[in-house]
């Protein structure tokens, strides 16, 4: 597993997602489908497992209210045994403080929550989430992601798993604070002019995001691709 | 290459696509964006030499004004060579019938070309047209899909390329008239909610088209993946 040797000033963050062939990660819905076999769901298991956070956007909560806690009892004893707690830190990015108090993230498994909101939260939502997890306060009206992975990385996050969607994972990129994507392509076509794709928000026009191929390899009945983000 | 035996009523039809990272195959202006390597043009310039016709849709032409011919001096004279076009039919299915007429595919190169459009069409513009192509009619306001790879299967077209976009990519997947899909995936991002996608259109909420992986390999600096489409 790569250090984060790149930057002493954020951790090292990587994007992983299942989409579909035609590059969608849930339906114009958006609701999520499964879109990833089981071997993809243990990989996404040990990415988690070895990762120090996960962070997702608050779409992805009020979409899909995951619980993003590792599944495996032997990796959670693992992470125990090794001193930490049995899930990592798991953040939102969540400009309002939107993040409902019965969400999953809160309901479900062990270990420290943090709720990254912006100046613009209602201050009542934002006393509310204090009392689950742990408030970080980055930018006016929308989260400033760098300020925040500053933030993250002086807690001692060094290893940032993200898990979307579309719009935070655009976010990351286009800001050049991404190391690594990695991308399970499964073996249907979603289709939908609105569905979210891998990554949404403004989009290029030029000087694109450019990637350096990692590995390409089939797993379950897709295919697994690693890329490396060269900023 | 396989041969059209699966069904006796429409051409063996295959879509070739040259995608994003992200699984976009233009910018949120429509503009194309050079995905390829020098390797993948080469591999479609031989699909497109060893295919009966080429199809793409009005968006297509508008925006890119593609040419549509076989690039390769040597792939056209083998094509000559076995009594047969320069290049390929091209294919177009415009069902307002707004190609310019001084559109690249009636500009450059030899060969026939079709308009396929729908009865809602403009006669001025369907006569202004016909002195360029043959024109097919077939349905009301919309082209009907189906009609029209029955009508080109009877005027001897075997094995039809699809070359985008979006909205054509996904109106022949949803209707179960595709039999593979070829997609280049380069190494870039382009992002944007609303760039067109490898199959945009109304999209799946459930019973999503499923595929067979064929081969995955990589290619210039991408991934050259193969989908059977199990319909």
């Amino acid at each position: 597993m790569p250090d984060n040797q790149y930057n002493p000033t954020r951790p090292f963050v990587f994007i992983n997602a299942a989409m579909s062939a035609d590059g969608k990660i849930a339906t114009i819905e958006r609701r999520q489908t499964r879109i990833s076999g089981s071997l993809d769901f243990d990989r996404m298991d040990e990415l988690r497992a070895s990762s120090d956070a996960i962070m997702v956007g608050i779409g992805t909560i009020l979409s899909d209210n995951p619980s993003l806690t590792v599944k495996s009892p032997q990796r959670r004893e693992k992470r125990r045994a090794g001193g930490r707690d049995e899930n990592p830190v798991r953040i939102v990015v969540d400009s309002l403080a939107r993040t409902p108090i019965d969400a999953d993230i809160f309901k479900k498994g062990d270990g420290r929550r943090i709720i990254a909101v912006s100046k613009s939260a209602p201050q009542e939502r934002v006393e509310e989430i204090s009392k689950l997890a742990d408030i970080i306060t980055a930018g006016e009206t929308g989260v400033e992601l760098k300020r925040l992975l500053t933030e993250l990385k002086a807690r001692g996050i060094n290893r940032l798993m993200v898990e979307g969607g579309a719009t935070l994972n655009w976010g990351l990129i286009s800001q050049g604070l991404v190391d690594e994507i990695y991308t399970f392509i499964g073996n249907i076509i979603i289709g939908g002019r609105t569905a979210p794709t891998l990554a949404d928000g403004e989009g290029c026009k030029g000087g694109f995001c450019r990637l350096a191929l990692i590995s390409c390899e089939k797993l379950d009945d897709g295919i697994l691709v690693k890329w490396k983000v060269l900023n």
